[in-house]
């Protein structure tokens, strides 16, 4: 199999989302990350750059340049892994695109919908060179009860319900940086952040569309302009309901992703923190702890079960889709740029019916 | 100590109440049934009540004739446990009231809010003589949260989260009874069956009043006349937010009343179905759980830590309460008239809310 | 259903089992207590019984005056139980079964084998008149086990491993009282106190003998004379192995029984301090958790799935099979006077392994 | 940091530690396979090596040239990985440390415990130049939990109890391959392949050495010449206590490794498949679960609190150490060779009392 040469833009090292993606693509033996625009400081740029061991004709000071000048290399990268704040990813894709090469982004899309709907028009078949990361869809059983959801095992689905509650953000002190800035994070804040990953899931899982939403959006610490809790009740294709809620300040939470569908034969739950299980419970009071790499599961994973995976390997196995997108192979459980757009909209729907006080708002994308 | 004589109006063995309440009476050894009219069917109720061993004058076919008989005896009971469906709840305890004798009723208090307003007029004296069954605020750990909350272990509170899921109406054929007759269980369906343990759970362990409620009320099985499912958003005093959810038709749940607290500084969970610990999490990263019966807990239990106590026991503590009314002793916890007219007042609130579309209603005892 | 009436020898009111004794029998419905000889102090007893509600004449100073007096009577008691210390079991069964009074007797049996095997030959229908209160085998989902291995649901049995950690003796300062003593109660120390419930509970849910123990008996805090920890394997019928480790020194347990049994097909896992669900776990990577009062399940209980029974209501099973034993009906599960025989057989067969570096010693009752 | 260049011996695609230790390298950014015998079948070994994109001149058709050769050349790699069968390790190690190149070996060191003790003879100086891949060691809570035992957090050791439950050698069909051949996998059978895990944890976390083993040691399915199912009683340091249990057919388990350590103070445990979190319980009642990355822990660790690390991660924190002890920096906790020859004597002395009824068997290293 084929070794993909990759560049990186943003995700210099000590920022978080860079390093995770470094680590994930090295987990696949897919690719290997040969340029770098690591920082908009130019100098820091390079610096970062060298530290990780890349070529000095590799390390940019900037991603206009770097996108041009890839293009032009016949070893030039095959792809541009974008990991800047929120407001620079679609123009930075944008380039990358132009220049011919794929992209895989992070999430959220952009900061607002317009720009989003104005970047699709201009890239009508971003969708077979763009992906997005929206990481827990990576999870062997997030991919399972998909599966379980379309094999029919829950019966006809009721009511979606998903949790996300962190408390990095949970006092004035947080550092939150440029994701509490509205110019540079976006004005969704939690929804952006973290919302967004939320309402993925629920479409993703359930195979349904978000029709409209009724949002109560809060900052709960004082001091902020943007949104750090916000709570939402969902109406999905066919009647089905729902619930997100979101939440930065939820004191005693770590990265408490949770979710659960009901169907009219059974219930399926999975947490994001204990994450090699998947429970299904029936009405006659059995409740089924599934686990990961058990061979009553279909979704193929990396390590024997009991052998625990974790959030590394639900992004690398984004990243293994990514190589199938790459080696021109079907790759459809891969979030494209419609989940970009769609989690755009649902962002400022949300933002919209929480400003008019819980106004069912229709989501557009 | 005293033991208390009690009658008891509804209840024929097999309805689940009735049966609870005479164990929870046994467990405490503070009381005595020694009257009854277990049944609207005269033959039933007075079969009944011998099958139980009462004394034939005390088999009462009539519970008019049974609140008239016994307060004229000077042996007569001190006080009547009401376990009818919702719609007799204050007829019967108007007639023993007025009879005075004190009273224990189940929730919720009735099927109207006007007639709730009603009757605390004609009993301005009521909180003194009668006891509302909220049975969840008997558990020695919600006792315990509601301690830990008043103490300030939480800090101040961003939220309050209550869900309770059930599942047992989840298909057309499941057998509601009266629970699911307008004119007998009332038009609140699940609010009233078990939205209002939920309020009143809220109310109970967080010190605050409810002012606001935003819902979606929904009746997700076809064929009812009530709702089976419903979501709600809460404004409780001082800005304070949260969350409740109640459903019946919960595919593969049993009884899962959960519920969770955020402080600035902790937050606090419980589960019904695991009573015997309480979750204080911090940012830290530690989540203890607390045992039951263990030193580090102020609540009296009945048990020592490890012998698990359920369902029973916490109805128990509610008639040690109730009895520790009678002894003419302070009883802070027992619920009273006015936790019934709050509940009353919430499912009222949220039908109103549920029927147009969310919009915010206040919640008004 | 005849109500049976009982009399009580041992237990005065703050000595925990006589007050479980009491509970437990008001759960079910099925008794009354109206005499006692609630201590050896003749002053308390009477005091006790008094406080308890009984009548003068019923309150005994003594327990073979009880015994002989209550057999007089027309009236008299149909079932005494005993909750002496240890070395007052068989001395007080022998006064009321030569009276012709059944007897429900606290575990274990006695202090030694010689007496117990003397006692047996003594009452030679003991079986059929004497019950043993090992309360654990009265959980709901403990009786669900034993059927699920009779079943055939495990496959051949393999492995039967039993943990029972406790920590309330695990300081010098622990007022272990007369279970300490070893003249009062017994050699066996935590053998005796809780080896004998794991014992019972390793050979009625598999429906085995155990054959042999080898053993490691230890006393860990200093200062006592009898042991306070001991781990042990077992070699049952057939060939299948097993382990049983208790312990009263463990610090931070509560009342921590566990238990597991491994067959070829399958595995089975019961905790007591959540004795609401039973685990079975399957090769294939599924682990099913069983709800206590869902349809899944076969054993009768007491309340629905979802509203938690714990400690008082195994004991109440106790009890519901003791009145069937006096009602003359069949009653297979609760234990009998051979079961004590073996428990005591248990404990001499580990104090003897245990004092000889483990040698393995046949447990013969 | 310099990236060090690796040579592999042993582990095939396919084989499932060889690419285990793949991954683990990869995710630390500080190690480069450039050379490797990837099989004892010539062929097999070139084209899976070129298949991982090694250059020819690197894909070695037999180990003892590849280290001639790579401690000849100037780019010659730095640390050879070991991951043949267990009868392999110490020839292969024998020809990189003569070589002068550090080993990193897989465990159990060896198949038998005198040629381990001719092996560290010959090498005096191999605890500077080889470490052992206990994996489990590499997890951060394992860490975290040495450093409580180490800080006093537990008080006085009691006693040290460890279980290793699996069940994929369950069934006579199932795939064991060299690993139940005696002559390649040593006759430790389930004691070498996860018994010295377990032994490893033990001295780790308690920082005592183990004196004396009390072994039952069996063959739970028929047809092998190896052990598969052993239960033991040990003795270490300064009178504390212990227990382990090592099953490869215990039905419905995954990789189920748990530790208990029993203190004066408080308990510890800790379980490998949700290894995320330490538990530590003290008499209060209390139960505190810590999360890895939450900051009440003091081991680094690669991603923050609520986004799972596993497995992989805790490989990768044995590598990172490795790269320490390359870079000539202590790396304390890294496993060395006196750490397999423990191993070796364990698995001696256990099978010795298992083979004699259970006798208490010196350990001797």
């Amino acid at each position: 199999m084929r070794r993909w040469p990759v560049g990186m833009i943003g995700g210099a090292p000590g920022a978080f989302m860079g390093d995770v993606h470094r680590r994930a693509m090295a987990l696949t033996g897919r690719f290997e990350l040969i340029a770098a625009n690591l920082s908009r400081d130019a100098k820091r740029a390079s610096k970062a750059a060298a530290d990780l061991g890349l070529k000095p004709e590799r390390c940019y000071e900037d991603w206009q340049i770097m996108a041009s000048a890839e293009s032009r290399r016949t070893d030039g990268i095959a792809l541009a892994v974008i990991v800047t704040p929120n407001n620079m990813h679609l123009p930075v894709a944008s380039a990358f695109l132009e220049a011919g090469i794929p992209v895989l982004c992070e999430k959220p899309l952009t900061t607002e919908m317009d720009t989003a709907r104005r970047f699709a028009e201009q890239f009508p078949n971003a969708s077979s060179q763009m992906a997005l990361a929206y990481t827990y869809s990576g999870y062997a059983m997030v991919r399972e009860a998909r599966q379980l959801v379309k094999n029919g095992t829950l019966g006809a689905l009721r009511s979606i319900q998903i949790e996300y509650l962190q408390d990095w953000l949970g006092h004035t002190e947080a550092a939150g940086g440029w994701r509490l800035d509205e110019q540079i994070g976006g004005a969704g804040g939690c929804l952006g952040d973290i919302g967004t990953h939320t309402f993925h899931l629920a479409e993703f899982i359930s195979g349904l569309k978000c029709q409209q939403v009724s949002a109560r959006v809060s900052t709960l610490v004082a001091g902020r302009t943007v949104p750090d809790d916000a709570q939402m009740q969902l109406r999905f294709d066919g009647g089905v309901i729902g619930g997100i809620w979101v939440s930065q300040v939820a004191t005693g939470c770590g990265n408490g992703l949770r979710l659960r569908l009901f169907g009219e034969k059974a219930r399926l739950e999975w947490r994001q923190e204990t994450p090699e299980t998947l429970i299904l419970s029936t009405p006659d009071g059995r409740s089924t702890a599934f686990a990961r790499g058990g061979c009553a599961m279909q979704t193929p994973s990396l390590l024997p079960q009991g052998h625990p995976e974790g959030y590394l390997e639900a992004f690398a196995r984004l990243y293994d889709d990514m190589a199938l997108m790459l080696d021109g192979q079907p790759a459809p459980l891969l979030p494209r740029l419609n989940d970009g757009l769609r989690g755009q909209a649902f962002i400022e729907a949300a933002l919209t019916s929480g400003a008019r006080d819980g106004i069912w708002t229709h989501v557009q994308a």
